[in-house]
């Protein structure tokens, strides 16, 4: 397998009905990639995008993105994991390179949610038939796993309280974040309650966005740039589908295998990770994800917060750009906007974000209730 | 790069209105595919499939399928091109066993289009603003890309229907077919006009299906099968995304790149090529793509099926086992259906269809109105 790295990112800010359309943010943060990696042609272009079906009318939107770009007759495909369809494109593209396949690839994110109806399109992650059907939804299955965890353990009621704090905190100083506004735990504590016991300071939120890399092979990647980033591993793992088939549904199996995968191939410990980008789409998933991947024992993921070591500086500082909680979690663009974050990190351009002494970046994305999760590690 | 063959194939036949679920249609075709390479399991699934958003609600079905078949943990993800989307999921797993990533991968291909409204869903493989908004659908694009070519050549306008006669013709023998209705001259220009100039025997069917192939590295192929087929070449080209910003809308020119691509990889000419499933959805389409990779003189696709040169024992034979015209056109399912139906002829499995002395065999599949084109070639 050829090794792979990161050449080239663009963003652009995520924001609330955005003025352009999805092909046009498509295209620019194309354009906004290639012009930092110094190129002007690429082999693939593999997109991530959940919602366009439903939103845009759109069920070819790679081709549709390629040709708005001006890219003609390049690969352009789309690949899909619900909630985790950004990292599915990285790594289909980075399939792409690893096999030789391409010697240059594109995975772009993008999503446009602020208009329509996203929630019944969103719900569609679950199960039509046996979930979706009885009511319920990607909130409501969160819910359901924050009850069980609150029961089970023991948890106060502001128990996840520092999720949200510390995401904003790091959105402040992300021009590209949604949000720019602390939180406090009064503040978190006092707003509104969504579906119990998840509040919504607990929550993501709906909006538009997209983020992009570009990839190359390493042994060709200082050609394009001086600061290049490995991406040391990429892995998948599923679990039971649904939350009920779980023999122990607060260890989410799919997001322990795949890190497990992913860290074996990237040779890489638990206690090497210098950051960790969560999918803190929901503050219980970012703490179970915690716990499932070896970063806290079993119930007390959320301590982690509580004192504080999730912070900048803290031994495992997660969303350090804002997470998906307060930079916004634009489904199909998440996770390019958190590798972009993570390359950032990396090569120590992320400002007041900036980590000290960062080696290697640690990504996870969920895709509907951690039915799917993917695992990236990126170092330098 | 790692050479990959194909191990294993799994089809269930093309019917309207299946007893099964969508799930259950797939988890089956995984089975039988898995039972053919005499494996239990398998480390990554890659799902094509264009509709079930709309026609079952579902966001997530690579996931929910491998929870279906009992395949907890392995990878699962999707991967689309409009109706181009089974020969992505092909690329995709091909891609995953040649990097070295996986060693064992599915590429299944599922659709149940025989409930709801296929048809708007299939109509967003075109551009939603410029072409949906103003009345288009696949057929129309198609029934355009017709009227132009009799304008142009001054066709008969009896001068496709050797298409239909030749797909229904080697669909008589095929099991796995929707249709086993021989059609002649007559049946086919007294068959409905559809939207003028395209006639109801033009157009392949709304149906329901399933078809899974599985991958191994070529050096081990012969573990699993003493009937491996090799996969030669895997390539994907777009062109401008509408008809009419091409500068010359009768040269498929994504068919044309990405057959050149396929052929460079694969060290095949034209000439060498013993079958080539081609994507007759309509057959105008059929008809371009043969003049657009060099089988016919432009003008001349048309005279290639009336000379019965397209036939069994022809120079050029096409839907060898019934073609989308009459075995079907499952969408997500259909590129995966050809690539059985390729394997079965070269491995000379093909019954009354079976061509003499196979060697090569060539499948293109075509995404919206052939801006995006799928080819890949395969060998014994």
């Amino acid at each position: 397998m050829r090794e792979v790295s990161i050449v080239g990112i663009g963003m652009i800010p995520v924001r609330k009905q955005y003025e352009k359309s999805l092909r046009e943010m498509g295209a620019q943060v194309i354009r906004i990639a290639m012009e930092d990696a110094g190129i002007d042609k690429v082999d693939s272009l593999i997109v991530g995008n959940m919602l366009s079906d439903e939103l845009q009318g759109q069920k070819h939107i790679a081709t549709l993105i390629a040709d708005e770009a001006g890219l003609i007759g390049i690969e352009a495909l789309q690949v899909r994991a619900a909630t985790a369809t950004g990292a599915a494109a990285l790594r289909m593209a980075y399939l792409s390179v690893a096999s030789g396949d391409a010697d240059t690839a594109i995975a772009l994110g993008v999503e446009q949610m602020s208009i329509g109806q996203p929630t019944p399109a969103l719900a569609k992650a679950l199960d039509a038939k046996y979930e979706v059907a009885v009511g319920a939804n990607l909130i409501s299955r969160n819910a359901d796993l924050m009850r069980l965890y609150i029961n089970k353990y023991g948890m106060p009621e502001n128990g996840l309280a520092n999720f949200a704090i510390n995401a904003h905190a790091n959105a402040m100083h992300n021009s590209n974040a949604l949000f720019h506004k602390e939180m406090t735990r009064e503040s978190v504590m006092n707003s509104k309650i969504i579906h119990p016991p998840i509040r919504l300071m607990d929550c993501s939120p709906i909006c538009d966005g997209a983020a992009a890399v570009i990839l190359a092979p390493t042994d060709e990647a200082r050609a394009y740039t001086s600061q290049p980033v490995h991406i040391l591993a990429s892995s998948v793992a599923t679990d039971r589908f649904r939350v009920e088939d779980r023999v122990d549904p607060l260890m989410l199996a799919g997001a322990r295998l795949s890190a497990i995968r992913a860290s074996r191939r990237a040779n890489v410990n638990r206690e090497d990770v210098s950051l960790f980008e969560v999918h803190d789409a929901f503050s219980i998933m970012a703490c179970l994800l915690l716990e499932s991947i070896g970063y806290a024992r079993r119930g007390e993921g959320w301590r982690l917060a509580e004192e504080k070591r999730i912070f900048q500086g803290g031994d495992i500082p997660i969303a350090t750009m804002g997470g998906l909680k307060a930079r916004g979690h634009p489904i199909g663009a998440t996770a390019l906007y958190q590798t972009c974050e993570i390359v950032l990190q990396l090569t120590e351009r992320a400002g007041k974000n900036q980590i000290a002494d960062p080696k290697i970046g640690l990504l996870q994305s969920v895709g509907g209730a951690a039915s799917t999760v993917l695992t990236h590690i990126f170092g330098v």
